[in-house]
C-alpha cells in the first residue's frame, strides 16, 4: 500500500496506551468516598483516559469538535432526501453558530472547529473555515472511484495537520463531526466491506428517504462495490473507492489524536466509517477510541461492535455534525474532574466499608 | 387519608402540562436546520421542558440537585456494607465540597442544597447545611413503623417549604438527591408494595454486600411488611411504615416542584421510590418527571417502568447523591438551548428535502 511520510510518521507514534497511570487511576477511584464502583462507567472512563494522556489524573479542560464537510458525486443517483447544495448551506449555518453542533458545543464548553474538505461550492473566507479542500466533492462511486489514492492520503494528511494545529492552541479531547449530503451512503458501503456485513443491514434512511428510497440507496451501494471492488486488507483503497473527503479527513484527525494522547471521542455513523478505516492502520489504537453514542443508523451498531465499543448514550440521535461526541466529551470531563477533584476516605474522614 | 393544608394545596396545584407550548415547541423543532427528529431524546425533551415550563422557549439557567439525607433505624439488622455513621460523615463532605455530586454539579453548572432530613447525629450548623431534621434517623421498621403519620407528613412538608425557598432563588430545573445507610431497604419496600413486585425482584446489593446478605436484607424487607402491612393505596401510610425522612423530603420536593413548574430530574432507585408515593398523590404529576439514569439496583428499571418513564441514560451507576440527576440536567439544559439558540431553515437560507 503506498503510504505518505506523515502518516507512516503518524502511525508509528500511535504507541500502547500508560498501563501505570490508569492501575494509579484504578486504585484511586477505589479510596474515592463512594462504594467501588459506583459510578459505573464514569469510573471506566476516568480510567481510560489516564492511559490515554498517560496522566494518573487526567485533565479534561480544552475541548474541541472538528466537523468536517465533503461532498459526493454519488448524490446524483438520487440516494438522499436533501439536495447536495445543504452540504455548503449548513457549513455557513456552523461559521454562523445556528447549527445543532454549535449549540450542544456552546453548552459544553467545547469549541467547534470547521473544515471544508471537498465541499462543492466556492465557500466565502472567513477566519472561522479551515480549507483544506481535496476537491470540489467526489466522483461518483457508482460509476468508477470516488477519488484518487493520492486525494485519499491527502484528505487523512490534511486532518493530521489539522489536529497538530489544534493541539497548538491547547487540546485535551477531541470529537469528531460530518457534514456531506450523501455521506450516509459512503459510510454504508465502507462499512459493509470492513465490517464484512450485508449492504442491507449496514445502510438505513440517512437523513429521512423513505422505503422505496432506500431500497435504491441499497442498490446503488451494491453497484459501487461491485464496480470498484474495494479490498478491506487495503483500508487507504476503501477510502478512495468508496469514501468521501471528510471521511479521510477524520481518519486524519482520529490517527493525528491518538499520536499525540488525545482522547478521540467519535460521533455517529460517518465518524465511525473513518474510526474503521483508521483501526485498520493501527493495532493500538482503539484504546484510545470513546464511542459517545449509537445512532439510530442500523450500521452504527454493527460497526461499534465490530470496534469492540460500547457506546455511552443511546439517544436515537441521527444528525451528525459532531453533536454525540459534544455529548460524550460533556460526559468525559465530568470522569476525569470525579478522578481528580473527589475526596477519598481519608481526606474526608468518612468511614469504609465495615463487611 | 389524613393529609396537611400544605400538602393538599400542593396537590392542586398540579396542573396538566401546557399542550399549547408542547404544540409550539414541536412545530419549531421541525423548521430548525437538520433533518426532523434527528436529535432524538433530546427532541422530546426540549418539548416536554415546553410542557412543564409553560413555554414555548423553556429555558434552563438556574440548576440545583437537593440531596436530603437521614438515617434509618433498618441499619440495626445489619442490611448495609456501611455503618451508620456514615450518613452523616457524607453530609459532612458534600458540605466540603467532596462528594461525587459536588463533582458532577460544579461540572454542569449546578448548585448543591445540602438537607439534614434526619440524620442520627448533630451535626454541626453551617450556612450551607438546611436542617430540618424530622426525627434522630428513623425506627427500625423490622419492629414496628418506621415513623409516624405526622413525621411522614412533616418530612414531605419539609420538602416542599425548601423546593419554594429555592425557587425564590431562581431556579429552572431541579434534581433530586439522597444520602443515608440503609436507605435502598426502604427503597426496596416502598417498590415491592407500590408496584406489587416480589421483593426478590426489587431488592439489590445497595452499596456492595454479598450473596448472603442480600437474601438476610430480603428478608428482612420480607419481614418489614409482614408487620406493618402498608397499603399502597395510602402512599403516606407506607412512606410512614417503611420510608425514610430523606424519602419523604424528596416526595415533598418533587411535588412542589411540579406545582410551581419546575422539571424534576429523578435521580436513582431512593429518589425513584420518592416518585413512586408522589405519583400516587396526583394524577397529572408523571408528565412533570424526567428519569436521568437507570442504575444497577434491580428495582429501579421496575420501579420506572411502573411510573411509564425511560430514563435518558445508561451507564452502570448506582452511587445515588442526585450524581444521575446531574448529567440528566445536562441534557435537559442541552436540548432546551437546542430548540431557542438552534437557526431554522428560513433564517439560516439551508434549503429544506427535496423529497
Amino acid at each position: 500500500m503506498s503510504e505518505s511520510k506523515l502518516l507512516s510518521r503518524i502511525i508509528g507514534m500511535i504507541q500502547m496506551v500508560d498501563k501505570e497511570a490508569m492501575a494509579s487511576a484504578r486504585a484511586r477511584q477505589d479510596i474515592l468516598t463512594k462504594p467501588q464502583g459506583s459510578l459505573g462507567r464514569l469510573e471506566e472512563l476516568s480510567i481510560q483516559l489516564a492511559g490515554i494522556q498517560g496522566k494518573p489524573l487526567p485533565q479534561i479542560r480544552h475541548k474541541a469538535v472538528v466537523t468536517m464537510a465533503g461532498d459526493h458525486g454519488v448524490t446524483a443517483e438520487g440516494v438522499s432526501a436533501y439536495p447536495k447544495k445543504v452540504t455548503a448551506q449548513m457549513v455557513a449555518n456552523f461559521l454562523r453558530g445556528g447549527a445543532g453542533i454549535n449549540v450542544i458545543a456552546r453548552s459544553i464548553g467545547a469549541r467547534v472547529v470547521v473544515v471544508d474538505m471537498g465541499v462543492a461550492a466556492n465557500l466565502d473566507p472567513t477566519p472561522e473555515l479551515i480549507s483544506r479542500k481535496v476537491a470540489p466533492g467526489t466522483q461518483n462511486m457508482c460509476q468508477g472511484s470516488a477519488m484518487t489514492t493520492e486525494q485519499a492520503l491527502r484528505a487523512i494528511e490534511f486532518g493530521i495537520e489539522i489536529v497538530i494545529s489544534e493541539i497548538g492552541k491547547g487540546l485535551d479531547i477531541i470529537g469528531t463531526g460530518d457534514m456531506g449530503i450523501g455521506n450516509t451512503t459512503a459510510s454504508s458501503a465502507i462499512c459493509a466491506v470492513m465490517t464484512g456485513n450485508a449492504v442491507a443491514d449496514v445502510t438505513g434512511r440517512g437523513t429521512g428517504i423513505d422505503k422505496e428510497q432506500l431500497k435504491h440507496k441499497m442498490n446503488m451501494i451494491e453497484r459501487a462495490l461491485r464496480v470498484n471492488e474495494p479490498d478491506p486488507a487495503k483500508p487507504i483503497d476503501v477510502l478512495a473507492k468508496v469514501g468521501g473527503f471528510e471521511i479521510g479527513g477524520l481518519v486524519g484527525v482520529i490517527l493525528g489524536a491518538a499520536a499525540h494522547h488525545i482522547p478521540v471521542v467519535i460521533d455517529g455513523f460517518i465518524s465511525g466509517a473513518a474510526a474503521l478505516i483508521a483501526s485498520s492502520l493501527s493495532p493500538f489504537f482503539k484504546d484510545y477510541l470513546i464511542a459517545a453514542h449509537v445512532s439510530t443508523e442500523p450500521g452504527h451498531g454493527l460497526l461499534l461492535k465490530h470496534l469492540g465499543l460500547k457506546p455511552l448514550l443511546d439517544l436515537g440521535m441521527r444528525l451528525g455534525e459532531g453533536t454525540g461526541a459534544a455529548l460524550g466529551i460533556s460526559l468525559a470531563e465530568a470522569a476525569a474532574r470525579i478522578l481528580s477533584e473527589m475526596s477519598t476516605f481519608t481526606e474526608a474522614g468518612v468511614s469504609e466499608r465495615s463487611t
